[in-house]
């Protein structure tokens, strides 16, 4: 069989652009650093979307959106924050065919912009905890662009919230690392992502604590696959987002903002993906089951389409390719590039016989299952596949992740995947050597 | 009773300003006629976005997500297309702490950068009709701004098609027009729209044909709701968008655009708005009914409890108000300005005699209701005052508008209302003459 993609162990990065480019995941833009992600790419996104919003507005926030403009001064009231993004910003300096008299900033984030009508709207102990999200476009000038992974442009939600007390506000962010993304990437995305916090060096600008999942890819890196910030009363002071507390007197808030983008698509393709393509856990595909015709031939069309109603009647969420015109082998190799989870090949041969052929696609597993009983099967192998995507993550993690009890052996370590070190034996300046041999401290 | 807004027969404009800031549907943002959008505004706006996707998905289009910036030059390739959007545009000179060598627009509209795509990914006849759509914001500077119906910033979906013939694009620029735009503004909005086409003047710039959806606001003026454009070969030419026809030629696509945007809330405001404040169509809302605690009593708050469980349990989308320590008269004075459909007053008084309280937004209808009927008199309600909107609507419009025969009468008529008027009594430079006077010819 012709090889479709670079393999992964010949050279990790340039399967990643392979799978994307033949995917049809995504596509360069033509501004530096941007993307375009084409609807094979965008339907994951959706899917993503949906079940993360779903878990946001469990945890109590609403939905609002902020302009994509914020004006230069709001990102210097903060003085952590200013230095952190102004590297990356995009700043636009005309409009309406003129020069403006303070240039504007592109988003990078929207802390500045939710402090600033935070304090309009808090007035009193009563009126908090605000919990609020967008999802949202931002921009962050990228130098070393990687699609999915680092963009110059990219899709995210952010939530932002102000409470009256230290304690509510360290809750609400464990809450929504735990409830929100830690439950959505464990269950939707199969990935086994380990909960932690950033050292001081890698918190985020103006976060008095920054929360991280991280995640094992593929060739035994980390990926951060969502953030979630303590932000301490540094925006609250900057922004005058105060109340009046049931004892009458005036408080400044306590606030936190949390993050999770289209990099966790990057992830996806990274910790599941293999040389023939994508895999999708079954419960995040946008299509779990792809009927494919093998050729045309006596009640062909008529099964096929049966199945397809019969899956659909079930939950499932199916596509029929009932393109007999074009080659077989060349429908199959997209469908596999792509990671539909499951196959049914229906032609004249096997349905003689009563039966259709389910294919799965992330064990490899392939055999004839009668008519009757292609629902069960599929939903089976379904529920079966989500759980070995995970177990498998689960095990590389494990193999590749070693306790040791120096920093030289972490770094060794950390040539071929994770270690688990004592931060004791690391210290701030153990990381910053780490840092100049780019090993980076992912999480305490 | 004290007025909540200024009365729309007294000033239209201030009324509208006033509901949107007491109903919390949005804030201006601190760049020029920008917006920020409230969690109660963007709610009618997913509900719009889940409505609307799922009718552009039934029409077979898929959504991507194309980048924010554009290069410039993109813009000046189609002459008409650069000089219509040229007045409005935001763009970026400075990015990654440096001067950019070519300057970045922010996407006033995407057909370049579709048109740029389309070109790569189109090859044969094989791969048309292309049929894209995305949900994004976009930016076109306004010297006059007006929250919802003219900002800086606005969220839109855009839709681009490529089709092999003239013939295609034109009805699929027409399926949209009514099966997707007429069918949501007619069933979800409750707005009797009037679709039509555009006068070359008016038309989309590097359109060949622009179609639209008036409405008649509250005031007798029209409103631009959604249009629908064909485009020609005017793109497919500037983007070298080619297939290779059946025969074996090489031809250029004809391109189709559509657009409807955040302004379908401050439409929805103007049609269906009353001096108490919004009245949201039953099945737009995204809050049905409201179960309202009145006071705290024997009972009360088991039996508010009940009525949620079984309104959810019928498919309402319900809410529970049990702030019983919050005035009764403040709570519901915010339920009408923010035009929740139906309210379920529940207190001690009514409950004694077995009874909750149904009191109707849209036709201000109040009666009490046994708690075995709530659900069926709360769904009863619902589909009734839908249609009722509607109908009101669809009343206001026709006094409103009259048959004329002269651009005299016309413009005498377009004081109020509107003005049907033979396009042979106009012409090009009748509408030139009525353009003079503010009054526009909406569509043909
Ligand atoms: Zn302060
Ligand atoms: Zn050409």
């Amino acid at each position: 069989m012709a090889r479709v993609l670079t393999p992964r162990a010949e050279d990790f990065p340039r399967w990643y652009q392979d799978l994307i480019a033949k995917a049809q995941l995504a596509d360069n833009g033509p501004v530096r650093g941007t993307m375009v992600i084409r609807p094979t790419g965008y339907a994951l996104w959706e899917r993503m979307q949906g079940e993360m919003d779903a878990r946001i507005k469990a945890a109590g926030a609403e939905n609002a959106y902020f302009p994509l403009f914020i004006p230069e001064s709001y990102l210097r009231r903060e003085a952590q924050h200013v230095e952190g993004f102004s590297p990356e910003l995009a700043v636009v300096t005309h409009a309406g065919g003129k020069e403006l008299a303070e240039p504007i900033v592109v988003r990078p984030t929207s802390e500045t912009i939710f402090g600033e009508f935070m304090a309009k709207w808090v007035d009193s102990y009563r009126d908090l905890p605000l919990l609020l999200n967008q999802w949202a476009n931002v921009v962050r000038w990228e130098l070393r662009p990687r699609t999915f992974l680092r963009t110059t442009e990219f899709l995210w939600q952010e939530g932002h919230t102000a409470h009256a007390t230290e304690a509510d506000a360290a809750a609400y962010a464990r809450r929504i690392l735990h409830h929100v993304y830690e439950d959505f990437m464990v269950n939707l995305l199969a990935i086994p992502v380990v909960p932690g916090r950033k050292t001081v060096g890698e918190r985020f600008a103006g976060a008095t604590n920054t929360m991280t999942l991280e995640a094992m890819m593929g060739d035994g890196k980390a990926l951060q696959m969502g953030t979630s910030h303590e932000l301490g009363q540094n925006f609250a002071k900057a922004f005058d987002i105060t109340y009046s507390s049931q004892a009458g007197s005036l408080e400044h808030c306590w606030t936190t903002s949390w993050g999770s983008t289209t990099r966790m698509i990057g992830g996806l393709i990274m910790v599941h993906g293999d040389d023939s393509g994508l895999r999708i856990p079954p419960r995040l595909a946008p299509v779990q089951a792809n009927i494919m015709v093998v050729k045309a031939g006596e009640g062909v069309a008529e099964a096929a389409a049966k199945l397809r109603d019969e899956l659909a009647a079930a939950g499932v969420r199916v596509t029929l390719d009932d393109r007999a015109d074009v080659p077989f082998g060349r429908r199959a190799v997209d469908a596999e590039l792509k990671g539909i989870p499951v196959r049914i090949e229906v032609g004249p041969r096997d349905l003689a016989a009563g039966n259709a052929v389910l294919v799965r696609r992330i064990t490899g597993a392939k055999a004839p299952v009668p008519l009757g009983e292609v629902v069960a099967a599929v939903t089976a192998a379904l529920k079966a596949d989500q759980q070995q995507l995970f177990d498998d993550a689960l095990a590389l993690r494990e193999e590749r992740t070693v306790d040791v009890k120096t920093l030289g052996d972490a770094l060794e370590a950390a040539q071929t995947g994770w270690a688990r070190v004592p931060w004791s034996a690391v210290g701030v300046e153990g990381e910053a050597e780490a840092n100049g041999k780019a090993v980076t401290v992912r999480c305490l």
